[in-house]
């Protein structure tokens, strides 16, 4: 993927550990990757603390994805039970450098 | 802080583990802390994969920073020594949304 596209940065902090969660996040990775207008995402949490970011081609993609039935449902119960606290940020990607050392 | 701002979304894979990388990371988010411009960082590493997503008030700041004699020379030992690979994108976050449980 080539700038410009767009960054959904969601670093979240867990109330505690929740097996339920787990499944949930696993399973809106999978969902978020059959969207149109997906190009991929990094995502790494150790403990309580996790970071991640997904790739957009537009800005109605990300609204799209928000929209999503059972990605709501996961949105609710994430506000009940799993976070914490968390900070949801759309950002435009302007450019990148991508780094390989086997290249 | 409100946007609009710029995020520096720095994704890697690590080669193996180091101490000295420990070292090194932890001296440059301390490092960059300490730059004119700098807003805040979010930081997680599982085993070896990592996101790190500092926040700045300008491009202008992000250039400084990049071009910081002691960060040039962990970005040189980085592509050396320890990144399998990586990825930096510069984003300019247009809006966010934050949630606190207690709030």
């Amino acid at each position: 993927m080539e700038p410009p596209y767009f960054a959904v940065i969601f670093t979240t902090v867990l109330r505690g550990e929740d097996p339920q969660y787990e499944a949930t996040a696993q399973r809106m990775l999978d969902l978020a990757a059959r969207q149109p207008g997906y190009l991929g995402v990094d995502s790494v949490r150790h403990g309580q603390a996790g970071v991640t970011v997904s790739y957009w081609r537009d800005e109605a993609s990300i609204a799209a994805w928000r929209a999503q039935v059972e990605h709501r449902e996961a949105q609710r119960q994430g506000r009940e039970r799993w976070y914490a606290r968390y900070a949801l940020r759309v950002a435009r990607v302007e450019r990148q450098r991508l780094f390989d050392s086997e290249d």
